[in-house]
């Protein structure tokens, strides 16, 4: 039986025999071949000595039980690392930041507590995939739609607390955004509700999320300050069509008026859609060296080359598709209007795309290009890098991926920026270089890299990564969410008056986390027997 | 001079002849006439021995100076009272809740320190007003939109940590969910900057809310953690026109339908902006004792009698307005999906409103029926309970404003429950009592009070606010904002788990304001000193 650092083997066993005592031995898990499972099967250490591995793991079955296992923990110091599903894949998956913590396993708290058809929303706990979500309300037949990440099996709670973005409209697609409400346990072992829930009797507390006086839901997120034991979450209402458009564009520089008619669209509230740019020239470039090249250039005549193969190819430089949600008539009218109003853009082209009356049948549902989009879980999207048949057959993957401004200008200088680093460590690591409208008003330019059974690959992938972090945040992007074994470094960008952000939230940890059991190391906060300086 | 309490006059002195060093003389006041200016003009205590007054007052011009105010209050335990343009009237004005407390005045703080065009943001101080910054985008001709609430001369920053909320589209009106980034002097006196403002150089503080790691910004609002001295808005980019429908109903129970059917409208994006629901009937009972009486009743003939009186005379039970900003053929067609969704409550009356087309001439402008509907700033809307020609003549109001669920069933039945209150108490206290669509997916029921220069009178207004609050908690509603009159009572109702959320919302008092020198017993929280029990 591995042992959490700093405690003895005796202490272990105690608090084992207790955590046995509150959920059951068949819900402790110690021995080698349960503990494997909680490896994080996308590790950028894998089979190497520092690959960060549980040393056991329990698993309650409410609330009550996680008090009891946090005040267990407490009494013995024994770091807990919660998990959701365990699926946060590319981020660190179900292992700790700290090896030898003891997996929290909130899978068995499973229970979809509320779902309300008229005021669109439910009240889960954290064992609650988007699939368990989704198939309730399709067995209810209730007219909501729920937004989810790529993969289909995270934890509706564990993607919002990592600021987990999905594919429907605004506010919905912006998992954190679209959250009202919590129930908590600190890491004193203390059971709190946030917002109305702090009201006994509430019946407000998934549908106002301020409630009075200080707003407290952020700190729980990103965070290892409590164990989040109930969310609530908007859903989306049915809406009564959709329809898509694509609009492509031709030259380098249509960037910059491309992105600013997708702030104006997304900002005025007409398109509340997520966005999908992307780059079909870099894929073309993917098997072609001399574009490559190019496409980290700025000198002029290269930029010429890019532009004359993108015009004499038809392969547009940027293609973004527009998606509408409402009454057939408005979005028709919102999809007339955006293709009017991007045709301004010389040489661009506008491309109907689909177009859906809900709901949909089993038939359409069947086809869809990206169900993501209509709200409906999957796990096809996810088979990038995951070990399917897509080439190269890799482990895992995980991404680079730095918040910069929405504006076309930013979008090439940071390209630039990063493939030069690629290019250092050889551009084989990276998989694409494009930028994603994760959230409103900012785009995250996404960098993935492949994690394969190959230590010198991964140990490329690493350095390249943490090359990556110093050099955006020497241009003033930074990380919005990363992989466990980059969080320090991530962290550490966020460095304005002398860390002044980290030391408050060090104050945070210290005063409702006291003993540091909870999560540390994560996001950058450790506990204070194990701070750094 | 008075003296704050706790605080000798020696150490008094001597911390306002620091405070002198740090802002200069003229910038301390402490004679009884300056100190005056700052009483809370609609104090529900005016004339009486309890009303909350300052003891003296300082204003910084720098986020340094009111760092150095801050640790020279550390040093003296000198109580602080942080206001903005101190305007927050009905809410307590610039007056402390700590009697004697110095107001640190931020209004010299009112540089407005960017306004980004393309991403449709600002970054300003707090002494900034609504004015100030309609001024500064109308003069450099930019294409951007405020949204402010009824007076125009409050403080962007002060409104939304206090969790205020305009008229226009959201995510605009919820003034705290258009917030993006804060810089913070901590109680302890350390400058922080949330988001990726803690990234130095960051590009996109204005742009990203939540930063990495845990996201803080809303443990500073409708809170007594830190003084904001700069914060992000987002803007709305300037929408090409606007038009609205007001839809009337004359049944008693269609508000059930109604509701129904505005939650579906701005759930879905169709419609994003703010509504305007009011009960033209409780205007017609003012004047009609009978009528007033059947309000409050449960009983099948009188709610007949009410639907006949709303039928004959043409006087709807409910009306809304519809509101819809965009390209004119989208919102034509938003608002003729509108009609027809509305049309299908029987006996419902849908009436064409205003249309504008963007930017309007100065003729409109200038007869414009709720400016702030289109952005603009004004002070008219806000002469209700005001010193103005309104009747009866008062000396000002405040809200009891809890939050109900956005459902008919729960209009009917709170403002039943509350109608009987008043009444106990005397109806005459009441202005009005109808459901406000103040935040997505809520309503606030408001519920205005007279404040008049007549002891007997407060008393009954305070009486009665006070058993309002106690009703509505007793019925799983809670109040989302109060006058500092009442924060104790309303904060008393959160009160789950043994006030687990105020002990949660105090250890973080207590780590980040040690000495709890700031804002003593905002929102019901008071710093270790004077806290009870």
């Amino acid at each position: 039986m591995s042992v959490p650092p700093g405690v003895s083997e005796r202490d272990f066993q105690r608090a084992v025999a207790r955590f046995e005592s509150v959920v059951g031995a068949e819900w402790v898990f110690t021995s080698d071949e349960d503990v494997a499972l909680y490896r994080d099967a996308y590790s950028p250490f894998v089979g190497e000595a520092q690959e960060k591995v549980a040393s056991a793991a329990v698993a309650p079955q409410s609330a009550e039980q996680v008090q009891e296992i946090v005040r267990i923990a407490n009494e013995f110091r024994i770091p807990l690392y919660p998990i959701s599903t365990g699926r946060n894949l590319g981020y660190g998956g179900s292992a700790p930041v700290l090896s030898g913590s003891v997996v929290l396993d909130l899978k068995r708290m499973n229970r979809i507590l509320e779902v309300d058809e008229r005021n669109a929303y439910a009240l889960v706990e954290p064992g609650v995939s988007y699939f368990d979500l989704y198939r309730h309300i399709e067995e209810r037949g209730l007219k909501l739609w729920i937004d989810c990440p790529d993969p289909g099996w995270g934890s509706v709670i564990g993607n919002a607390l990592d600021h987990g973005v999905g594919y429907t409209m605004n506010p919905y697609r912006d998992h954190w955004g679209a959250q009202c409400g919590l129930e908590v346990v600190t890491g004193d072992g203390e059971l709190v509700r946030t917002g109305m829930g702090a009201l006994p009797g509430s019946r407000t507390w998934q549908q106002f999320k301020y409630g009075f006086g200080p707003y407290l839901d952020g700190i729980f997120s990103q965070s290892n300050f409590g164990v989040v034991t109930k969310m609530g979450v908007w859903l989306m209402p049915q809406p009564e069509a959709y329809v898509d458009c694509t609009v492509e564009v031709f030259g380098h520089d249509d960037i910059v008026p491309l992105v600013d008619h997708m702030n104006y669209i997304m900002n005025t509230g007409l398109q509340n859609a997520g966005t999908n740019l992307q780059s079909p020239i870099r894929f073309a470039a993917a098997a072609n060296p001399e574009l490559r090249a190019a496409l980290a250039s700025s000198d002029p005549a290269e930029i010429a080359k890019l532009n004359a193969f993108a015009r004499e190819r038809g392969v547009p430089f940027y293609s973004n598709i527009f998606k509408f949600y409402g009454p057939e008539e408005v979005v028709r009218a919102q999809l007339e209007y955006t293709r009017r109003r991007l045709s301004s853009i010389p040489g661009a082209r506008v491309r109907d795309g689909a177009f859906y009356r809900f709901p949909i049948t089993a038939e359409q549902k069947a086809t869809v290009r990206d169900p993501q989009d209509l709200g409906i879980p999957t796990l096809e999207t996810f088979s990038i890098g995951a070990r399917s048949n897509f080439a190269p057959a890799t482990r895992g993957h995980l991404g680079f991926s730095p918040v910069i401004p929405m504006r076309g200008e930013d979008v090439i200088e940071s390209q630039r920026v990063f493939q030069r680093v690629l290019q250092e460590f050889g551009t084989d690591v990276a998989l694409l270089v494009f930028p994603q409208s994760y959230h409103p008003r900012t785009f995250v330019i996404l960098c993935m890299f492949y994690v394969m059974p190959d230590a010198a690959h991964n140990d490329a992938v690493r350095r390249t990564f943490k090359r990556l972090v110093e050099v955006a945040a020497e241009h003033g992007w930074g990380e919005y969410r990363t992989h466990t074994a980059f969080m320090d470094d991530c962290a550490a960008a966020y460095s304005f008056n002398d860390h002044a952000l980290r030391k408050l939230q060090e104050k945070i940890k210290d005063a409702v986390d006291p003993n540091g059991v909870l999560s540390a190391g994560r996001y950058g906060i450790w506990p204070q027997h194990l701070r750094k300086g």
